[in-house]
């Protein structure tokens, strides 16, 4: 099946039945079902079972899935099987802190250059890489062959920063800027902003405590 | 019209105007329209109007929408014009990052107690507050009133944690804990997980490079 029939949504709820699995097999479980899936995940297990069908036949009927090789198959599937450089822009504490994030490390994702633009900190040390000059980002990214970019400067500047480090060959961007990116429909993003998921709950809150 | 009868997809999207609303504020934009909004959203001007026409007539026809009125009107709908007060558990790396996080500051968030679990932790100091046990979380949120809790504690521990913010009446969840959490249908979670947003982009991405 060609990469683009698979509908994003589908796409979406991979990674999060990969990490299902991936725990799954941490603790040493062989095997599973669609409703043993659907109940860590609070997503139907006939979903569960149509996203998986448009990659294979993974279970055998009244059998349920191998753990393992069903998680490898959605490492495969996903890309999660290689590593993946990045190159990060903004080196301030939100910068720091997606540097020192450990769960990019057990997943193989390494960031190999890190920009600012602030001259204060051009030079210094981050992680063991030496903070570069944003002047540096379209040359930087296209010589590296990074296909992967984290923006975490401040909002103003995320759209221009985006559009540099897809001129320098980024395909996918990691947007921690508190601000939505308009990209060619090729690029793509993916936005963190904990404010964005706190407004769409506290919505439903007792306004009265 | 009843909060229950807006699909909870059209309320995920209202921060996302409430943040491209205040940007245009902030930026002297008295009037904007749906078409504008669009092209900054990446969402449909049809969309835009049909989420907002579940709260109200905001816009007048061929005048567009007045930018403060509008904010303002979806900060109340959010409950975004309000102090909200949360309790953060776990105080490794990521609690540290999420203390220091800016945009809760700007948006009134206020974390109003810390919770850890390792004794070595129990008694320091993090942004002005004392880091409790973990044993006093139950009765330390019902205390406090608290509704929200952030939940940064590693993978194998974030489902107890939720269960022990719900029994002490935490109703919305912010979890950074890499695991689905599997809660009663009245509690709101939203989940922060980098490497789910990285997984579902590099299926998309060139394999060769």
């Amino acid at each position: 099946m060609a990469l683009t029939d698979v509908p994003e949504i589908v796409v979406r709820r991979l990674p999060l039945y990969l990490r299902a699995l991936t725990a799954l097999a941490e603790s040493n479980h062989l095997v599973t079902s669609s409703q043993e899936l659907a109940a860590r995940l609070g997503i139907s297990s006939a979903q569960i079972r149509k996203d998986l069908s448009y990659f294979g036949e993974f279970g055998k009927q009244g059998m349920g899935y191998e753990v393992p090789y069903l998680r490898d198959q959605l490492r495969r599937i996903l890309q999660a099987d290689r590593h993946w450089s990045m190159v990060l822009v903004g080196a301030g504490d939100l910068g720091h802190a997606i540097v020192n994030y450990a769960s990019f490390k057990r997943w193989d994702y390494e960031i190999v250059a890190i920009f600012d633009n602030d001259p204060a900190k051009i030079g210094r040390k981050l992680g063991g890489l030496t903070i570069r000059p944003a002047d540096e980002l379209e040359s930087a990214v296209r010589e590296l062959g990074v296909q992967i970019g984290i923006i975490a400067v401040p909002a103003a500047q995320a759209q221009a920063v985006a559009e540099r480090l897809i001129r320098g060959g980024v395909r996918a961007i990691l947007n921690y800027a508190p601000v939505s990116l308009n990209l060619p429909s090729d690029v793509r993003v993916h936005s963190i902003d904990p404010v964005v998921g706190l407004q769409s709950m506290t919505y439903y809150l007792n306004p009265s405590s």
